[in-house]
């Protein structure tokens, strides 16, 4: 029984670090005594250890109990002996790239699918889409592929903004960048904004928090979902 | 003697397409019959054909004749026979992926050491730098190296833009971007500005328009740049 929380940011203005979320993940780990922390998307270049460390730190205000992939030298045997996944945000080509090098990706998608909770902050929550290539990130390295976990089946625009009214900026707007995405890719494009999370549970997947989400499908125009939407919908 | 100017971007809030550069195309293309038109990047997704016949209807308002690279199947013999090249704007790993694909890489090059006079605006102007590691863009496809022209020393952010003040969004502003991009390259990168546009002649690369730039050197603190400045020097 898939069991995730996909979260378009971890920290919102004015807040600290995961701290709306904090109801939430003590739900989702309520069953969770060891739970493993995947640094490899370095937020601002921060070391794995450091940015461990945050995570330590935060969660131990929730009574949960975490380790850092690297750790020790295998990160496998990591993922196997884990009961709680948190992919945290940064840079997600890095974040896919090192996931490929050590190769992972399948062993994250045999234990997520067997049950084992998983929670994804903005390039976390990114790279459990079907690719990455509906990232904001700059390509500050580059992935063998840039496909990704594929644990729901679209694909995620985390910090997804609206044009900013009056805005003089001429740089491409969100969802120019997502029409472009669709010329050359098929699958459904969620613009998950912030404050926003996807609560999967199997095939539900319900959009939650007080905002709605854009819903990019190719050759459609965009639209919004209401909160409580099962996206599952979306396919049929 | 290497000729170019390289434009943040093709337009500038409230100005046709190009107009504000006009003066300056004139200039670069006084004595060119031939001008190619590379629409690789598609903004929009829009067909090459369409995205051509936008600059050429462009261009006839300054005299000046441009034909498409895809206006016979031969782009090589297309560079080859030109006398001017301009480089449009749109998605950056599309551009880059086309110019690999069809191996132009080595043809541009050598066309514009022999002296061609080249235009680039936004993406267009991103790849003539080392690589497209500090594009904006969405990864729509997946080039097989993000190594560009390597016209100029450096990496360019086109459309650079400031932290907006008061701004509750939590995504990472451009110079976060820029400082996770040197943990993993080396290359100076320099955030230009909209308005801004380097102008090439040989060796001296020359920072004209009205704004500063902003330089990203690995381990420095970010500085500006007045309009004028030799970047030349920058890597002394």
């Amino acid at each position: 029984m898939k069991k995730m929380i996909l979260a378009s940011t971890s920290t919102i203005y004015g807040s600290e670090y995961l701290e709306y979320l904090f109801p939430v993940i003590k739900n989702l780990f309520s069953n969770s005594k060891n739970i493993l922390f995947i640094p490899y998307a370095r937020p601002n270049g921060i070391p794995y250890k450091s940015y461990t460390n945050i995570v330590k730190d935060t969660f131990e205000q929730l009574n949960l109990s975490v380790f850092g992939i690297d750790d020790s030298n295998n990160p496998i045997e990591n993922i196997n002996r884990c009961d709680g996944i948190f992919i945290g945000g940064g840079n997600s080509f890095l974040l896919l790239d090192s996931i490929q090098r050590y190769n992972l990706i399948k062993p994250i998608i045999k234990k997520v699918n067997s049950g084992t909770p998983l929670l994804g902050t903005s390039a976390g929550t990114n790279i459990c889409g079907i690719s990455i290539g509906t990232t904001n990130d700059m390509p500050i390295v580059h992935p063998s592929s840039l496909k990704s976990l594929n644990l729901i089946p679209f694909n995620i625009n985390p910090h997804y903004i609206d044009l900013i009214k009056g805005s003089k900026h001429m740089g491409e707007s969100r969802e120019i960048r997502i029409k472009e995405f669709h010329k050359f890719n098929n699958q459904i494009v969620i613009g998950l904004r912030e404050r926003s999370y996807l609560q999967v549970q199997e095939n539900n997947i319900i959009l939650k928090g007080p905002n709605t989400a854009r819903i990019f499908k190719k050759d459609y125009t965009p639209h919004e979902i209401e909160p409580e939407f099962n996206l599952n919908k979306l396919l049929y």
